[in-house]
């Protein structure tokens, strides 16, 4: 691995480039289950490997000409596709610089004056969402300079949803505590069991109380494409902001952002007026085209890939109706095992354990299983899936079905060689 | 540019990809000299290929196994490189993220607490940088709740350089008014002129009021590679963190920490303590392998991309001493006709000016020609440089010169054109 003073010859680069390749997981395999991203899209990886080749930078319209226009053809689909009339977005490198790129969003819309001033004698700000929310919205308030004290977690119900209900409560708590409630992230899909917040209602709360609703859609938003499927983000159309990450094609993760109802600060151009600093040797104003297509000062990176090029040609090769079927044939697939979204959550119990009474002894026998299993699973190679604990609920396995070459043949592996590898424990 | 529900044939995709590539303006060409990257290394191109392919996460180890050992062993020669004994690091989504970075590891130094609590009811917090700095300090103190008007712009001399004892009375005057100085930020390399910032004065002044110092080498760390130009970061083995772009590699940015004198809180892995949200269901404590090879919780984003093996490749083909080669050959080539860095700035003067008496008004009338000229080279498309204003002084063109395929004729074109085109201004 160490890099050395002299070069190496092609032939031993080569050998290098295939132990690499040998050597990494294999994600694209029908049974990689371990994540939240699988598959590979062959007209996303020829996107990528365009966009990697041409090697530019989607701040200015005259180095990045086409993939300005990709991006913003993008964002107009899917706008239309979540239910908007208007709006505006970006892309960015992972849903957790969305997540973050809501929670500056939602500051500046309350206070415009924090850009210029900072938080310094500011009030206690207070971000709400659900115990099951992705970790982002934590790193986010800590990067931010919020805190992640004032994450105040919302309960769920034995579903994963967040409850209503308990939200209003915790938003009168915090004005009680002369706090400033400032947004309420609602998830669709959780990392974990793959819930559904119920946006209409915590829309309704939101409404009451002036606070601003943003839908962390990282995973749940490919929902959106199908008809038989898009009521789990029922209310999303009320929404502030959204982030989406669109199926598999991973590490590609846009905001979007409703253009209206956004007072006190007009909507108008808010990414822009957000996050922008002008800087005179990259935007300037004199040039010889609109400057409006520079879309750099949206962003908070200078350099952005233009990454909205490989789902444009994906959605080019496919169409919406092909996507809806991928949509529709994962979940289906998921559900023939699950009711939640395409995350199979699920104990192994050996042998050994079934016939032990329920209660706490039983549970942390069980807890111990999974790693063991895990273990034996990477070293025999042929499958992957994770695992992790929920609340208190011992350790479990996730088993993320978005692969769109995953069978049924695929699951019951899985289940058989699960048994296999941990019938003895 | 639209997309539509219906997907297109393999033929009608090739022609789409073929016009992307057309219509996209060549940054690999040896005129192309318009930003702060350029040229095309194909080992690095090859590389970016294999990381898309294999399209998986740098956050755990089990998902990257080889990544993360290749992200370390960048790391590893990088902290060589910079001369320190022991260091840390990551790579990131670009440099104005790393330099959000280095805003948010010196705030954490500075007050552990404002993680958890936030900047509410915090004493003002001061960032101090030059008026030349990259505008990702802005954007930066904005997004992470410190504000731009808490960036405290020092002075630069007639060289672009900043004037260390201009930011010693800032500092004073910071205190004076009750504020908390936090960080000094030194530029090896503007992006305008390409100045080095003394860093070794800088960090007499720091070190005497107990600052940080964070030098952003984005641009002008190449030079760490060069026995012959590494005088102009001298004083960089005495700073805490650094970010560095190295070469033509364009979007690879990694930061680099190192791992001493870090008091109030002890620097033993202060990436990790700083970013770390410890997400259980993806970073289990209970895995069968060594977890501190899950370098995830070191960032703030989730998904990342494996970009150091671009670097891993490119440096395992060259060798240290060729990619010393390559620096010290782009810099002779600037310098052959300007004395600072790769930055080759200059105004063209057209001949109906040359007579004309020194004044505001000839500048007025020079600021204009730059545009002018850049539309007419925009449409012709054989060549491609910047411009913009420095401070008070007029429009003039910056030419980068960064890509090895960059020949003493590629310059006398630029000039000869340069007249073709302004020649009747």
């Amino acid at each position: 691995m160490d890099l050395r003073d002299t070069g190496e010859s092609e032939e031993a680069l080569l050998r290098r480039c295939s132990d690499v390749i040998k050597y990494s997981v294999k994600t694209g395999h029908p049974r990689f289950f371990n994540q939240l991203y699988a598959g590979m899209e062959p007209y996303s990886t020829v996107g990528s490997f365009i966009t990697e080749a041409i090697k530019t930078s989607l701040y200015t319209y005259e180095v990045a000409p086409v993939f300005t226009l990709v991006e913003q053809a993008v964002l107009k689909k899917m706008i239309e596709v979540i239910g908007w009339e208007d709006g505006d977005g970006t892309f960015n490198p992972g849903g957790s610089m969305s997540n973050m790129y809501a929670l500056n969003l939602a500051r500046y819309r309350h206070s415009p004056d924090i850009k210029e001033n900072g938080l310094f004698g500011v009030k206690r700000q207070v971000i709400f969402t659900s115990q099951d929310a992705h970790y982002s919205l934590s790193k986010g308030a800590a990067f931010l300079g919020i805190g992640t004290k004032n994450i105040c977690t919302v309960p769920t119900d034995e579903r994963g949803r967040m409850v209503p209900s308990a939200l209003e409560e915790l938003i009168l708590k915090a004005i009680s505590e002369s706090a400033e409630p400032i947004m309420v992230n609602a998830t669709a899909g959780t990392t974990v069991i793959g819930a559904f917040d119920p946006i209409d209602q915590i829309a309704d709360v939101c409404e009451k109380y002036g606070l601003w609703l943003h839908v962390d859609a990282c995973w749940g938003g490919a929902v959106l494409l199908s008809e038989r499927h898009k009521h789990l983000v029922k209310g999303i159309d009320r929404t502030c902001f959204c982030t989406h990450q669109l199926l598999s094609t991973a590490f590609l993760v846009s905001i979007f952002l409703k253009m209206y109802k956004l007072a006190p600060v007009s909507a108008q151009h808010l990414l822009q007026r957000c996050h922008s600093a002008r800087a005179s040797y990259l935007f300037q104003q004199d040039k010889f085209y609109d400057v409006s297509f520079d879309c750099g000062d949206k962003s908070i990176q200078c350099s952005r890939k233009p990454d909205a090029f490989k789902i444009w040609l994906l959605w080019k090769a496919l169409g919406t109706s092909q996507l809806e079927q991928r949509v529709d044939r994962a979940l289906a697939m998921a559900q023939s095992v699950t009711p939640e979204y395409a995350n199979v959550c699920f104990w192994y119990i050996p042998p050994s354990l079934r016939s032990l009474p329920d209660g706490p002894e039983l549970w942390e026998k069980i807890h111990k299983v999974a790693p063991v299993i895990k273990e034996r699973m990477m070293k025999k190679g042929n499958m992957m899936l994770g695992y992790q604990m929920y609340q208190d609920k011992a350790n479990f396995f996730r088993m993320v079905i978005i692969n769109p070459d995953v069978g049924t043949d695929d699951l019951h592996f899985v289940l058989e060689e699960t048994h296999r590898l941990g019938k003895d424990l």
